[in-house]
């Protein structure tokens, strides 16, 4: 079974635990039900809206939902492991759900008005009841792991995984911690910013790839998580490429859109700490996004990035051959560390 | 022993167990020591302030930390159904933090600028950061929970909390909905507040004393919750009398301060319901408190909500009366509800 087989198998399914998750008893009864109870209908329609499912007005849609990586590691890391991808269903729901609650906050936070191709809750809702969705949104990842007992994952791997879920929401609130107090100041450190990412994005990823070999009972799940570390680092240092030398038609957004933000990124960090003209023109406002990318270029640091997006990816697949196992999922959890290293958008 | 007995012996051994969950691991070692991991000083400082244990300048402060009602509600019912409350300890604290997590996200929604007699946190640091924070003391509050561990609380015991707590956060963040939509709406009727109130407020009181029980092994855990969540309605209601007339030399605030703010509460939700000349002055701007006070007691609200103050704590007391159980710590318990209902402040 190759990955794309793998997506098509396992989307629906997780896509079904969140909305079961994701819904009071009463939600998918018909509009115009007796006694049915509506007071809480903004509250799961603005979740609902989140995740791609209805539009502004509550209707139905089809809207992006996002890459579903994570749970997707959730559920091949289980299957890789020996375990039954059914068993993790429940965590892998709860992991991507996580990963909206911070979309949602972050959205807030960095004021962003669109995700997606859509305009972003706040913007609808306003920024308290936002703030409010996001935190019934994180309740609701972690309820979503109670879908443990019906599957009969064993009471001290249903711990086991809440105890795991906690450590990685506290990296993401570190990570995010730092990330914001970064953009206070006029330069970091490659050290900062790995430990930005480290708890941002890999934290996370690395969460979701123990949590699944944790449900398969796996006693080498450590080399599943470091699969998912770095995986979650190459992923980032990938994604501030394309941030700024990504292909506008790919991605979606306009050329060099990081430098314009004046995001912390990994090239950024590399340059500003070695080039005074690159720190002069970083300060410069309006900043020549043309002039940044350039001189980003001269001193080496699109190289360096794609050096380290490199390294990292080779680690991640030496984590997984450590693993010991050899079989279709983790053959899968391969291709999809190529396909990220390797993506345009 | 007595109420004042058990505050004195439980609330240091909360103290000390939040600050060990609310700390990094070096938190506590000398400001000078070489290689201190700094980076994350501001991310619980934040928290510290919050919890009263520091200034602004997160040096050592003695602030209102507020009644800690919550966790000793825990310890109490704990102790009550004949478990060591010591067990209970983690999920006092748990119960405790996540109530102050709601606090930290209350106050950037409905932009108040004080608590307890300071700034409140958004404040100090901004919107992001403390939305970012609010989300941390979440993660901390569940992170509590893993105290249990050395605490030998059984398995099923721990995860049996978890879900519990999981659950009063739903209800939680369904209350706040409620709450919020409700500011946009001219009246609401009795039913719309006492659900929200009972999401708001009912449902952790409920949630404390329920998984207080669940911790000590109690076969008759719903009737403490039953407790829990007529203790909870009854002290809400209270709120809201003090709130148009309390005595400012008690409460702190002025008098009229709810209606003044315009809040939906009990008395206000009885009257406009009832009274067109209520409606009308309460559409006034800027409101008349005064004529506002004298309307609601003319028309009986003031009375109503008495009533129905003390028939939740009537009930409360029933329910302990079930639990079959006669101790120390139930007469504490008995006290406590006492003690809320005849309360000034």
């Amino acid at each position: 079974m190759t990955l794309s087989h793998y997506f098509t198998k396992y989307l629906p399914a997780i896509d079904a635990e969140m909305r079961q998750v994701v819904s009071p008893p009463h939600f998918n009864a018909p509009q115009n039900a007796p006694q049915r109870d509506t007071a809480l209908d903004v509250y799961y329609g603005m979740l609902h809206y989140h995740l791609g499912w209805v539009d502004a007005d509550f209707k139905p849609a089809l809207s992006d939902s996002g890459k579903r990586l994570r749970p997707i590691l959730t559920l091949l890391t289980c299957e890789a492991a020996g375990g039954d991808c059914e068993n993790a269903l429940p965590a892998a729901a709860s992991i991507e759900l996580l990963h909206n609650f911070s979309l949602i906050h972050d959205d807030i936070e960095d004021g962003d008005t669109t995700r997606r191709g859509r305009a972003t809750l706040w913007t609808i809702w306003g920024r308290p009841q936002a703030i409010n969705a996001g935190d019934a949104l994180f309740t609701l990842a972690h309820i979503a792991l109670s879908g443990m007992v019906a599957r009969n994952v064993p009471p001290a791997r249903r711990l086991s995984v809440r105890e795991r879920f906690d450590q990685a929401c506290l990296a993401l609130t570190q990570g995010q911690h730092l990330d914001l107090s970064f953009e206070l100041r006029t330069s970091i450190t490659e050290a900062e910013y790995l430990r930005m990412i480290g708890g941002k994005t890999a934290a996370l990823v690395a969460g979701a790839c123990a949590i699944g070999a944790i449900v398969a009972g796996s006693e080498v799940a450590a080399y599943y998580e470091n699969f998912g570390r770095e995986v979650g680092f190459a992923f980032q240092i990938q994604d501030d490429l394309l941030g700024i030398w990504g292909d506008p038609a790919h991605t979606g957004k306009p050329a060099g859109n990081d430098i314009r933000q004046r995001k912390k990124s990994l090239p950024v960090a590399y340059g500003l700490d070695r080039s005074e003209r690159l720190r002069e023109l970083y300060a410069a406002d309006p900043i020549d996004v043309a002039a940044v990318s350039a001189e980003l270029e001269h001193i080496g640091a699109r190289d360096y990035a794609e050096a380290m997006a490199s390294q990292h990816h080779q680690r991640a697949l030496n984590a997984l051959n450590a693993s010991g196992r050899d079989n279709a999922a983790t053959d899968a959890l391969r291709e999809l560390a190529n396909s990220l290293l390797n993506r345009t958008a």
